[in-house]
C-alpha cells in the first residue's frame, strides 16, 4: 500500500462532506475548511468538484468491473462464483463506505463521465445475470426469474454502505458468509 | 374507491416530480404548471410543498405499519407472517412507485413529521426482527444472525420501486411468489 497523498486525502474528506450534505450542497470552500486548508491549495491538487466526483466513482465502478472479470476468469461454479461477487462488495463497501455512499446517491451528477459509468454498470449487471443464466442451465440455480434474482442480490449488496458502518467490530469474512447463506441459498439447486 | 380529489391529484403530481427532479429542485410554481392550473388555486388545496411532501410519506408509512400490525395478529407461522410482508411490499410498491420513490429519496426533508416518520420506521424494523428471532427460536428459520436477514430482505423490498416499473405486465401475485422465493427459501430451516 502507498500512503495516502494529499489528493487522496481531498477525496476522502469530500466523499463524507457528499453523504453528509448531499452534492449539490458542498462547495470547495466547505472541503477547504473542513481539511483545515486555504480552498486556493485545494486547486492545487484538483480542479473542481466535478473531478472529485469522477475519481470517487468511476474508481469503484471500474474497481467493481476488475473484480467481476476477474472472478469470470476463474474456473468456479456458477454459484461459487456469486458468492465470490458476495466478497468483491463486502470488501470493497467495508474499505470506503462514504465512496459508496456517492456511488448510490450522486451518480447521477456526473457529467463528461456519465455515460461512461452507465455503460459499465450496464456491464456489470449483464456479466451478472450471465453467471445466473447459466447457473440455471448447469442445473446449480433454480429455475426462477433470472431478473428477480439478480435485483434481490444486487438491491442487498447496493445497500450495504447503509448498514456496515452500523455494525461494530466488522468481520468482512464472516458478514460475507451470513450474507451467501441469506441470498444464495435461496437459489441454491443443491440445498432446494 | 372513492373518485380521487384534486388534493389527491396534486399529491400524485408531486410525486412524480419530486423523484424527476428531487424534493429541493421542484417548486409549487413548477407543480401548478404540470397540472395546468394556476398556482393560486393550489393553494386552495394545499399549504406548501412541506405538506405535500408529509401527505404522501407519512400516509404510506402508516400504511405498511397497519398492514405489519394486522400480519402480527394473524396466525400464520413466522415464515409465512414474512411471506406476507413481501406480498406487503409488493402491493404498496406496486400501487404507488412515485410515492415510495419520495418515501426513499425524501424523508430526511420532512420537518415536523421527521421524527414521527423515523418512530414509525424504527418500530416496523422491530417488529420485523421479532419475526424473524421468533422464528429462529421456533426453529422455522436457520439460526443466522437475525440483522443480515433482516437487512437483506428489507433492502430488496425497499428497492423495489427502483425495479418494478421496468417490469412490463407485473403480476403482483407472480412476484410476491419469486421475491418470497428468492429471499425466503434461503433462512427457511424446513428446506435448508
Amino acid at each position: 500500500m502507498k500512503p495516502p497523498t494529499r489528493k487522496d486525502e481531498i477525496i476522502k474528506t469530500a466523499a463524507k462532506l457528499f453523504k453528509e450534505k448531499g452534492y449539490s450542497a458542498v462547495t470547495m470552500r466547505d472541503l477547504a475548511s473542513e481539511m483545515g486548508i486555504k480552498a486556493a491549495s485545494l486547486y492545487n491538487h484538483i480542479k473542481s468538484k466535478q473531478e472529485i466526483l469522477k475519481e470517487i466513482i468511476i474508481s469503484l465502478a471500474e474497481e467493481f468491473t476488475k473484480g467481476l472479470q476477474d472472478i469470470q476468469k476463474s474456473n468456479l461454479s456458477n454459484i461459487e462464483k456469486l458468492q465470490e461477487i458476495v466478497k468483491l462488495h463486502v470488501s470493497i463497501t467495508s474499505q470506503n463506505t462514504y465512496g459508496m455512499a456517492s456511488l448510490n446517491n450522486d451518480w447521477m451528477h456526473l457529467e463528461d463521465n456519465r455515460d461512461y459509468y452507465l455503460k459499465l454498470r450496464y456491464n456489470y449487471e449483464n456479466e451478472f445475470r450471465n453467471i445466473i443464466v447459466k447457473g440455471i442451465k448447469n442445473n446449480e440455480i433454480i429455475s426462477e426469474n433470472e431478473d428477480v434474482m439478480l435485483f434481490s442480490i444486487l438491491s442487498t449488496l447496493r445497500s450495504l454502505y447503509l448498514w456496515i458502518p452500523k455494525k461494530e467490530d466488522l468481520d468482512p469474512e464472516e458478514l460475507s458468509r451470513q450474507l451467501s447463506q441469506v441470498l444464495i441459498n435461496g437459489i441454491n439447486k443443491k440445498i432446494n
